[in-house]
């Protein structure tokens, strides 16, 4: 069992290192201050409920099939079965999401395994099987795809506040993302999928995945390739038992939470999907919504923070509405 | 049973709350651009543990056992048993904390369970008797520690790194805080522990306790009172079954987690003590090993961030070692 494909490089010293680094790219410019945060709600600042409620059919966006995954569990060990939803980024990560969908239509992902739960870091998932299978049409490895130009040609839309680690941060397309002049990445929030890769660069592919379960290490940006994020079912993820081995990997594969299966929604027969819609992080009531939160004061909060994190804000999904 | 300590408020509509609402505090001064920075390291950055191999025994301080409390499970339902260790913070929550040494000590928390588990937000955990028993000599209700005055008795250790939330944020004796010109309080990272209350601000005193166990909700900074936080064992409480009901409570009893007991550490036979010793926020091995992770760049690092966020930092923990 190969375990050494995610942060592999945690278990070895630093000796002998330096000659094969790569030059450091610049440090990211300073924070400027903020000036354009929106002024506080007046009185007491609504429920999510009561927001997403005047929201319009056409702030909504439905999942499309073509680019989300299904990862099923039956029930085991305790645990409950059910379904990871992930919405695929291909925007960021053409390739990788491809070749994703290569691999989950050949069969490759078929009775594969969480092999890996790192507390406060990664839950990590392959293949699993001894010997280890090898793709067919679809390919072991890729070319990177850490950032994509900064460019007009995918959304973005920005987070006024302060971010400790990127110049500037917002949603595209309901990804949370960063981007400085020249490059655009998404982050690594709680429930984002990366592809899991060894020491070089280009190791990757998405035979191997991985979501984050904890604080998000933002460290990652810029050193992984973002695939996707989790929108429904990351609790099937994030609530297994944490791997005893370094790095969280469990001691032996009675210890792995089988998946049946990762399949494209669009090769699951209508009745059986997961039909969900997102709501549009251009929209009114998102701004509306993120607003809300940042200013929270009500029965409870007493003290609004009057800032908020690219990563606190949770982009609202429901089962699609009737059109 | 009672549910409503923690979030209430998230279940009711804003309707009629205007009018009860305290005034606003004024919003979090912005940001100012950021300047001091430490360089880079040259070269690639050491691992943790050969930046700790080079610490002195001085740098590291032991947990005091007065101000540690051991909430101890034994196995259950497949989930390991073990032991979450929690170090009290008499600085910030001098009050909550002599009520919860009170209550441990009257046998308040004996046999109490985990009830409620919200995904990515916290764990909580109650007497959960049924009917629920009094405190004797400890309090049920205290006034509320959310702050404590900004002054130089208790040690700031800068952490110069933007910050959405606050102007500045550090350690103090190894927690991470945060600070303007006339406070100080606490910050909800990963394991860290705080006291669930009802609406009132007034409401809590310790016990009902919660540990966050996903992405820090930085709003609740300055909305409850911090008492603590997980130094070991945390993967005991975020590995747990989230609840199904709404935020996250278990349904009935028979989803519970029970733990034997909280006990402080003082209380507990020398030899049936987890003896730790944590690094000194304020030592020269603490700075490396934070700038190191800051600019990290290693065999599987490439693109190092030149920045670290408070809560992405770990201060580490070992067994006390021989004096």
């Amino acid at each position: 069992m190969r375990k050494s494909a995610f942060f592999a490089a945690l278990m070895l010293t630093a000796s002998g290192l330096a000659a094969c680094q790569p030059a450091a790219s610049p440090p990211p410019p300073p924070v400027e201050p903020v000036s354009n945060i929106p002024a506080a709600p007046e009185g007491a600042t609504p429920s999510v409920q009561d927001i997403l409620a005047k929201s319009t059919p056409e702030e909504w966006r439905a999942l499309d099939p073509e680019n989300t995954l299904y990862m099923d569990f039956a029930p085991a060990n305790g645990s409950p079965g059910g379904r990871v939803v992930i919405e695929l980024a291909p925007d960021f990560a053409p390739n990788h999401v491809a070749n994703i969908k290569t691999l989950s239509r050949e069969g490759y992902f078929t009775n594969g395994a969480v092999t890996r739960v790192q507390d406060n870091y990664v839950t990590q998932w392959a293949q699993a099987a001894e010997p280890e299978r090898a793709p067919k049409q679809g390919q072991k490895t890729l070319k990177a795809e850490f950032t994509r130009p900064h460019d007009t040609t995918v959304g973005f839309d920005v987070l006024p506040d302060p971010d400790t680690y990127a110049p500037e941060v917002g949603f595209s397309n309901g990804f949370p993302a960063a981007r400085d002049k020249t490059s655009m990445w998404l982050v690594h929030c709680y429930g984002v999928v990366g592809a899991g890769r060894d020491n070089s660069d280009d190791s990757g592919g998405g035979t191997e995945l991985y979501a984050i379960n904890g604080v998000p290490p933002r460290g990652l940006d810029r050193n992984l390739t973002v695939v996707g994020r989790v929108i429904q079912g990351m609790e099937l993820l994030s609530a297994l038992p944490r791997g005893t081995e370094a790095l969280g990997f469990y001691k032996t594969p009675a210890e792995y939470r089988r998946y049946a299966d990762i399949k494209v929604a669009a090769d699951v027969p209508a009745d059986k999907r997961t039909d969900l819609e997102v709501l549009r992080t251009d929209s009114a009531t998102f701004s509306t919504l993120v607003n809300s939160r940042r200013w929270r004061k009500d029965d409870f909060y007493h003290v609004p923070a009057g800032r908020i994190g690219l990563c606190n804000i949770n982009v609202p999904f429901r089962p699609r509405q009737a059109s």
